[in-house]
């Protein structure tokens, strides 16, 4: 029983090899060469493995690399995703040119890990939307926003189609929306809006508040009728996530939003990948559905980390439930035969400015998205669809389109 | 009533007052310009303001950086750490090459916090050691170690002098050394060391195990006399930290330890900076002892910036008690003078290797340690001392020694 823990290193040197030895050894028996055979003996069942040493081709600005993979014995952690992050990367985050790469676990390790609760298959089943994306929309405006501002954003929301609505993730405990009147507000809306078009989205309520308030918050939260919850994991910490999932009582979809995570990611040199960090982790923990920088906004993340991250998200070689990949940022209806070529249809569309920002508002903007789905999903073009779909022509004059 | 944060900005254009009002405006109310006065009057007390915006030197690649300083009001956070933060450096986190370099908050804002809850004062009135440097050793060699050779080691560390022992901490719930039997192990070996020397160091036990259950665990540790904890802080949460420390059965001094954070803080251009995370934000969650990095070892951290984490962690700017700081790696007897000489007297002056590799053992390390400190805090060089201190003597011939 291990984990393999895979590492980028950076050096102009080249010695991965002698890097690679120091690391299996310093991160578990500390010493080995000189020891006993009778300690050695003993301790063998605790000395990590060099599994591979490989030089790759040099960084772009002409540093040497190599990736190494290390194996821990399980006999030398518990398996609490706290616990094996210190044991491989913790002081070793401190070691120079390194990153965490991958992490990958035994079967009988990852048996301790219960994975989403609900996953793709029971966020369908809630929304009651099968084979084709899901669309969500944010908040155009929260913060100093009053609780009739929220009521009327919502319902046009909601009167767009879209399959669930999230709260703006910097939206916390505050006088004007607090979250015993926000959520029956926002839920309100979604009742009157639902009287016309037969569609309830999910309302993806924020959760804060102090780590050790949440469990109670939470189930104030699904109390109040909450069907969702967001949250900001990488401020408060992955086993804080799991530990919310794995509550009995806290039986709703979770969106793990990934605020504060580039500070983790963004160096090509240090930190943790994209892939593990916001892919394998998260779904690990709990995540249902996971929010990550997509290829196509100002600042996007590269094509091939988002493709990674989707994978790792529904990779049937985990023994999880499948987790939504939910790519955002610069997302508009004329993306979606993209969107749909490069994540497929087990994603969510995932939208704020690109709903609310439509010529006709929010409920045009969602209903412009519906539109386009269903179009690319019976093989037209999006200038097909929108010959006989108002709303999906005006998102194209106004936004463009990206051809597949 | 504000927290302003301030950032570095790389930029090869330049374009940084531009960048500071997208922040100030985008992290806040998400709009300005363009809406109409009545709701301008409405969202003022919420907008971000630019404080400062400063073009600094060049980074070392030639690219050119800015120092951007944003005022983020009270009104839009809940005063908690994880709020603060996905408000600060969440979406921020990941919008390209910007890093967090300070947080100021609000003195109203401070008040919601408690530091530490022994700092300095607390923690030499538990060792009884005042008017110099304490001394910290750790275990030789912990994973896949009996209970007899922690007794042991444990012994030899405390016959020595030393005023804290801790954990390694990739130290889990295992079989061979379980929390409950090696607290009183350890503990036993403390008593039977004091009968011969009077001293009896704090033993500072390696908290681990699932968030919400850290709690529970503390608690156990305490009872079965564990006099202080070691905390992984950075693969929990800062908020962790602080809600174990403002439990008031959880009345022991927390060491934090760095492990994890240099994912965070070893880009130049991404995370957050040192002086920040291990200094300001670890004194304010509740951390009495911060380990980090020591300027001397073969991966050091650069002076300057161990300085500044000492500076945070101790200065009366700050409403809250003093933490020590415990610079850590490469640290021998023979750097006694320097570690003063840098870090002061009121630090941990803290050794694995230094103190177990002494030729005669770890009891002669601890030893010359000790002898060390006497002897630069009475005006001798070490070289002096030594020819008093036959346990310094032989240190300073295995190590060598760094003349101030
Ligand atoms: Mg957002
Ligand atoms: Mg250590």
């Amino acid at each position: 029983m291990t984990v393999i823990a895979q590492y980028l290193v950076h050096d102009q040197n080249g010695e991965f090899e002698k890097k690679a030895e120091k690391i299996a050894i310093g991160l578990t028996v500390g010493s080995w060469t000189d020891l006993p055979e009778l300690e050695k003996a003993q301790l063998l069942a605790h000395k990590g493995e060099v599994v591979e040493v490989r030089e790759i081709e040099e960084s772009a600005d002409g540093v040497r690399r190599g990736l190494i993979s290390i194996s821990f014995p399980a006999a030398n952690y518990s398996f609490d995703l706290p616990a094996i992050l210190t044991t491989t990367f913790g002081k070793l985050s401190l070691d120079g040119s390194i990153k965490l790469i991958d992490l990958h676990f035994s079967n009988e390790i990852q048996r301790h890990f219960k994975g989403p609760r609900f996953g793709i298959q029971g966020v369908r089943e809630l929304t009651g939307a099968y084979d084709r994306p899901l669309v969500m929309s944010i908040f155009k405006a929260a913060i100093g926003r009053s609780l009739d501002s929220l009521h009327e954003q919502m319902l046009h929301q909601a009167l767009g189609g879209v399959d669930l609505v999230k709260d703006d993730e910097i939206l916390f405990e505050n006088e004007l929306t607090p979250l015993e009147q926000r959520v029956p507000v926002g839920l309100a809306a979604i009742a009157e809006a639902a009287e016309e078009t037969g569609n309830r989205p999910l309302y993806a309520v924020n959760l804060t508040g102090k780590t050790f308030e949440l469990k109670e918050r939470a189930k104030t939260a699904i109390e109040l009728g909450a069907p969702a919850l967001l949250f900001n994991v990488f401020t408060y910490g992955l086993d804080v996530l799991q530990g919310l999932r794995e509550d009995p009582e806290i039986d709703v979809p979770i969106l793990a939003h990934p605020a504060f995570s580039g500070a983790i990611t963004s160096s090509s040199r240090y930190g943790v990948s994209n892939p593990l960090l916001l892919g394998k982790l998260l779904r690990m923990a709990g995540a249902d559905l996971v929010l990550f920088p997509s290829p196509y906004g100002s600042v996007a993340m590269p094509k091939q980390e988002t493709l990674q991250i989707a994978q790792a998200l529904r990779t049937a070689e985990e023994p999880y439930a499948q987790a939504f990949p939910v790519p955002s940022a610069g997302i508009h209806p004329g993306m979606t035969a993209q969107l749909i070529e490069d994540f497929g249809i087990d994603t969510v569309i995932n939208a704020g400015g690109g709903i609310h920002g439509h010529p006709e508002g929010a409920s045009a903007g969602g209903a412009a998205f519906r539109e386009a789905i269903d179009g690319v999903l019976s093989g037209q073009t999006l200038e097909e669809k929108a010959e006989s779909s108002l709303n999906l022509r005006k998102a194209l004059d106004t936004w463009g389109l990206i051809k597949v």
